[in-house]
């Protein structure tokens, strides 16, 4: 029987194993924490195994019965996980929105000649696949803009915002310059700079503003106009700017009454517990990738919601599932090629797409495309 | 010769010291700060002493030889300096807008003979002269509205504000529930509640919001309907209310990272620079008082602007002047009364208000009267 390991039982990990199983594969989870493990284990009747994965020889024998990996780990994990894992000989899909850059390990991956897919969630993931897709379709393709936003259904004041994952990494993205791609070049923006207003139907009006979220597709893709942007509900940005140019984002330490601290720690403290999900609370996770290119215009909406069958919210669905799909399509040999690619690469190939679109409809995950 | 002693060599201390000297009076400051001293005594002609006056024995010292003391030291210092300058049996003119109820010391100053006016700048000082006035001129007075706000000329984002005092104790007129009277009963409003706007010629919009601003007039008028509004320019409550009830502004001590510490003291640390006035930098003090009673409607509009002149700001002459014209009506004889009091106990005598107001109009500190 074909085994899955899956690094990782948050809520991402959770939901890969879930559908894994789902799919006849036999699954092993895996992770530090007892009480994840025996709730995945109860739930959805995988296999278990406790092992800190912050040490990458305990992610080495963790995977070695793998005939695929999965990675739902922290970002900061992400980079020295994906090379143990290349290290073992094991192919890969991972989620873990790394800061590092991962084709880093390409050339590693293909000395041991192992395929390694990752930021293969939703964005990074399908927004890849989708830029990719249009990049190889229109013929020359100009310009493509990307829209991504998870949200709460019910906004609360003042933020009107919950973090679907790590509060961390959602402020890194309001703090990180932004990397756009106009003419040809890659241009540095601030971080929340650029708003604009968007409408989705049955959602209402939203806001843009510029993230870093292009990451790999300024190197892969020669679309010589390219931008990501965040969308929250309006007003989230001055809040989120304010906070920002006051220091209350800042991680250089300074002196208060004679203590060192980082400023973010304790707005982390303070600010993070409102930005949590309350046990079934329900979000949504709204995209909007559009592309232009050759007289023709193609776009795909998502907008997903909280599933009250599962549980499971809406980003955890959206992010597990284009990475559990992608590792079926590794394991059917439909992408085989040694090194570490973003899902650009695959999505570039014809009927990759498609079939990810097909198996996504049937997780209940529909992309709405127009156009093309 | 007569000889005033002003407690502070601060922005409020110098212009007492600058306008006692110009009124022909002797003036001694007396402050811990040695270069503070050293400017006030270059500019003004004044006599030094260094003292640390947080300890009440040296204020007794230095006190010896007063005729009056005006007071404009730090609100935690008011209420330990107030029962110093009565015990040392000195006439006492005070602004420190000390959190403590200075009444308390009534029965003190009366069993001493000494005659001390508390509260006596711009508000809480003329905000609760006019208020006794009108209480003791309408017959009878139904309601007194008192909107008051000190600011930057020019806005700067995200806060536009600037402290002309301690901005600590800005956050407390943010934090502490504020008392208002309604239909004679004292109701507790959350601070920052009920926005309203106003207009100010040359100004224009500005939001009023609740804070605990009327102090002793909620027992020394029978004025059934009072309250008092602080002023901003619009959109300041909005972030203040953010930042409040997400905790920045808590004094509760939690735990980060190991370390014991409270919010306020971190965003004390990065957000009050920010709200710091620049050398030279101009400033407005805004203040209107309305009231109500037999039919009538009496108000007084202030607008003071920075001086460039004596580079003292609004704030500072606003605040000081009705303390040195009220130090120089008791030296006068023209109020004597034994005990503590507040700004509407000589304000209801009558002439007292007529003459301040002739004395603050010789300072360019000009109230526009209307109705009565």
């Amino acid at each position: 029987m074909t085994h899955a390991i899956v690094l990782g039982a948050g809520m991402v990990g959770s939901a890969m194993a879930m559908d894994l199983k789902k799919s006849g594969l036999d699954v092993t989870v895996v992770d530090a924490r007892k009480d994840a493990l025996e709730r995945v284990a109860a739930r959805f009747g995988v296999r278990t195994l406790q092992a800190d994965l912050s040490d990458p020889a305990e992610v080495k024998r963790a995977v070695r019965e793998a005939d695929v990996v999965l990675g739902a780990l922290s970002s900061v994990l992400g980079l020295q996980t994906l090379r143990a894992v290349i290290e073992a000989k094991k192919r890969y899909v991972d989620i873990s929105f790394m800061a590092d850059d991962a084709t880093a390990l390409d050339g590693l991956a293909k000395e041991h000649g192992v395929c390694a897919v990752v930021d293969c969630g939703v964005a990074p993931g399908m927004s890849n696949m989708l830029a990719g897709h249009a990049a190889a379709t229109l013929a020359p393709c100009e310009r493509i803009d990307i829209f991504v936003g998870g949200l709460p259904v019910v906004r609360t004041w003042p933020y009107e915002y919950k973090a679907g994952f790590s509060p961390h990494d959602v402020i890194e993205e309001y703090v990180r310059p932004s990397r756009v791609v106009e003419h040809g070049k890659i241009v540095v923006k601030e971080a929340l700079s650029e708003p604009e207003l968007l409408e989705f139907e049955g959602v209402g009006t939203l806001e843009a503003f510029n993230t870093d979220g292009l990451r790999s597709l300024t190197k892969t893709l020669a679309v010589p106009n390219m931008r990501e942007k965040t969308m929250r509900y309006p007003g989230h940005i001055a809040l989120m700017r304010v906070l920002r140019e006051t220091g209350f984002f800042s991680q250089q330490p300074i002196e208060v009454k004679g203590q060192k601290l980082r400023p973010l720690d304790v707005t982390a403290a303070l600010m993070f517990p409102k930005w949590t999900f309350e046990d079934g609370e329900a979000d949504i996770t709204i995209m909007r990738v559009t592309a232009w290119g050759g007289g023709r215009e193609v776009s795909w909406d998502l907008m997903d919601r909280y599933d009250p069958e599962t549980g499971f919210r809406s980003m955890s669905r959206t992010t597990a599932f284009p990475a559990t799909i992608m590792a079926q399509m590794i394991l059917d040999r439909r992408f085989t090629d040694a090194g570490v690619h973003p899902p650009e690469i695959p999505g570039q190939r014809p009927g990759i797409l498609d079939d990810m679109m097909k198996q996504l409809e049937k997780r209940g995950v529909h992309y709405r495309k127009r156009g093309g």
